[in-house]
């Protein structure tokens, strides 16, 4: 019997996953050259494919095996974790009323157009109203919902499973007080990067070269994905044996391919190195936004802009590039490829400023959903905080309060999880080092199968099935935290500008 | 009442429609550069989604609904031909009992992996047993499904909508009486072309340019499709604002990709037409593989393989190519463009021999099917018919009867369509110069709009609302008829030979 309710309720999920692997080969398609004109229908198809599975998502049959699942005893890992997933997409959808729902998606849409103007214009008062309305929208939804703690946790639950307020704030302090400083410090420092070669010409068909060559170096299967050219790089994952990535190629700097590359290759070998016997279920996915990007910025940073990695790949770039690294020594090369100065938009940001942009988001966002905070004033704290943090200060919203789309979408709570990928990062790389303390050697020897292999064993293999304190905690023994991060971070850069 | 059950009708083959396209992109992209290592998870949506399909295909919503729309007046066109469509697929889903269709798809998989293996080793002993009980299937299925006057009828019905066999009795013989001499003489003429300059090494890229020239060219439009390169090239209608063709590009042949392009082109061409009012109905493709073919082989014979056509893009082509061409004349590069000879393999005929080996394979199939000729017999009675109509006789099965996949996967009563497509192609050039007398100075003056829109007027417009010979009587006035097709290879081929 409880066999049979397990194999059952396998079938299902199998099936609301192959739509999804349906619908993620369209988007996947939708943004690598598919027909303009077929636009209106591909979104019509989406629809249809969306509308079934949010339908098996909240059917009968799904309730009746949900809690006939929550009966049955001697469940099968991947049963009690994939179930787990399935009741909190349930409650999710069903206890927001579908006349709000439908209401709020069709705000969703009008309010992204209305940002995308509001954003070209700079004019933050033809967005206010929508902003307000999806926070109101939001609000509303975390009652129906429920919340612990917080009522910013129920969002922040849904990018970053069981991280919420409490950690946020005690480890986003911490940042924020050592990093004001340190950044400070760089920006006045006197010895400073030249950049210069970084921009000569490099053409398209040798960077391609060049990406293909850094994908398989840091250990991407070809036979299970493959790389094209788009407008706005991006990984997906149709399931772990079709993982594809995205590049963009700017000739006169070379960095957005070559470094884009290996950061969606990141996300990608994580996808890519899932247990296979989660195929087919909830679990087939990364866990979470912060582990995905603790996934790509592990290989954009810790690899892709180290100095052992650069010693070993140093000459495949001078091979690929024209002769405009020849007078270049490699510490110059190393020290431009890091330069590192504050600015006004999140995307371009380096390491070292890029967690000060998350948290200035975070603050706002904790306020707007705690009520201490009113969207018409955003604006103003953004730039106050701008200024307070980076020390520079925006000339006007689009360059400030409404650089990203997140918002206009409706996403609160997302934007945390890109500084957590910096903190679980660094506290894997410390972990690392614990069993692989000639991490430096292995990159110098194009070993870097031994770095990915341990990934594989503590985080990609497990998917969904582990949350991300789960993760962090089993890797290092303790529960999330930023001093690893600080720690790569004030030696680095202390050394790269020769601070006192 | 009857408004309700027509919109719920059309929602219901709507929801069919849109799994469809997704299956038909997943096709696509399959065959455009898909990891490898996707392929089984591919097989495993492709599974669900056709499922899917099959069941609302068979389902008693849709049986209520055919039987509620058959008592309905007044229904719109779309309706009503919607509705045969989706009659013919339930009578046919329904009538074969699940079990035996079961074994029957399992063998049909089986038997294509066996054929490529006995194909590889010439052995047809080794096909032979899959190949019979193929064949037996087909025999039950047949009279599940019952057939009007020969019980090929119903296989031919599947690809040709209403074409029997006395309709290709009557046309095949007419055609093989007036070939097989015209053919003779053609290989004994004292004249033949040189061929050499075709053969001479033209670049890919130069290729690839010449293939996106020549598609805009005949009017493809790129907005509402794209070109890639794959190893068979084919056309692939997602809907009709989203249809994609492939080429191949052969370096010392550049016929493969341009005459290949053209001909796929002309498939796209047919589909980017159809009325957008039929899209995500059963009408919003092609009616059948004969008018399919007449579309493709319409622009690649009618058009890219004549003379005036030539006369305006000859000097494109030159510009494209290195200096092979610099001193052929057009009228010798005319010549050798259109070279024909006997050969073995059907695919690589030319359009003059080509409906002989179509000819070949309809009598072997119709006396299959009457139980005229038994499949132990079909190696001595091809390479006999190979004799008689082309004086060429294979030396093993491999270039004889195993050539072709298609009894592999049991499609029996597919080819005639590849004949008739010649034979409609004809049909309606000669109707087309009623009203296009000047057919040949359009193409020389670039004016091949004007014949696209003539085809999308009489043929292209109406998707699957017309039959193929409804198509052809609007078009002409008469029945299916091999004459004009007679007259345009006897006079064509007269010319080029000099046949006295």
């Amino acid at each position: 019997m409880e066999n049979d309710i397990q194999k059952k309720f396998l079938e299902y999920v199998k099936k609301i996953n192959h739509y999804k692997q349906a619908m993620a080969l369209m988007a996947w398609d939708g943004r690598t050259g598919a027909p303009k004109a077929g636009v209106p229908q591909r979104a019509e198809v989406l629809g249809t494919l969306s509308a079934e599975v949010f339908a098996m998502s909240v059917s009968d049959q799904m309730k009746d095996m949900l809690a006939a699942l929550d009966k049955a005893t001697d469940l099968s890992d991947i049963v009690l974790k994939s179930k787990e997933h399935c009741q909190k997409t349930y409650d999710r959808n069903t206890k927001i009323p579908a006349d709000e729902f439908k209401a709020y998606v069709m705000l969703q849409s009008t309010a992204e157009s209305v940002w995308e103007e509001a954003k070209e214009k700079n004019d933050f008062a033809m967005f206010q109203p929508y902003l307000e309305e999806l926070v109101s929208y939001n609000k509303k939804f975390i009652e129906y919902r429920g919340y612990e703690g917080h009522p910013y946790n129920t969002l922040l639950d849904d990018y970053e499973p069981g991280v919420f307020t409490d950690t946020l704030d005690r480890v986003f302090a911490e940042l924020k007080a050592a990093l004001i400083p340190l950044v400070k410090k760089v920006s006045n420092a006197k010895k400073q990067p030249n950049t210069a070669p970084l921009y000569a010409y490099f053409p398209k068909a040798d960077q391609e070269k060049l990406s293909h060559a850094v994908l398989k170096h840091i250990g991407y299967d070809f036979d299970k994905g493959r790389l094209n050219e788009t407008v706005h790089p991006f990984a997906i994952g149709i399931n772990p044996n079709d993982v594809r990535v995205t590049t963009k190629y700017n000739e006169h700097d070379f960095r957005v391919a070559l470094l884009g590359t290996i950061h969606e290759g990141g996300h990608a070998l994580y996808e890519q190195n899932i247990d296979h016997e989660f195929i087919g279920t909830p679990l087939s996915g990364g866990t979470s936004m912060g582990i995905h990007e603790s996934q790509s910025l592990f290989f954009e940073k810790f690899v892709g802009q180290s100095l052992p990695f650069w010693k070993n790949v140093y000459p495949l770039l001078k091979q690929h590039a024209g002769s405009q690294f020849d007078d270049v020594e490699l510490e110059d090369f190393y020290f431009a490829l890091n330069e590192s100065r504050p600015s006004l938009i999140r995307i371009e940001a380096d390491e070292l400023t890029y967690c000060l942009h998350i948290i200035l988001r975070y603050e706002l966002e904790k306020g707007l959903f705690e009520g201490t905070i009113e969207v018409k004033d955003l604006p103003r704290l953004w730039n106050d905080k701008m200024e307070e943090y980076l020390g520079i200060r925006p000339e006007n919203d689009g360059e400030g309060v409404l650089q990203d789309v997140h918002w206009s979408s409706g996403s609160f709570g997302y934007f945390p999880s890109y500084a957590l990928g910096y903190i679980y990062a660094a506290q894997m790389k410390q972990a690392m080092l614990n069993d692989l303390p000639n991490f430096d050697q292995l990159l110098e020897q194009e070993q870097i199968g031994v770095i990915r292999e341990w990934l594989t064993k503590h985080v990609h293999r497990y998917g969904s099935l582990k949350k991300p304190q789960e993760i962090i905690a089993d890797i290092t023994g303790k529960s999330i935290d930023a001093k690893p991060l600080l720690s790569y971070l004030t030696e680095k850069y202390s050394n790269l500008y020769e601070l006192s």
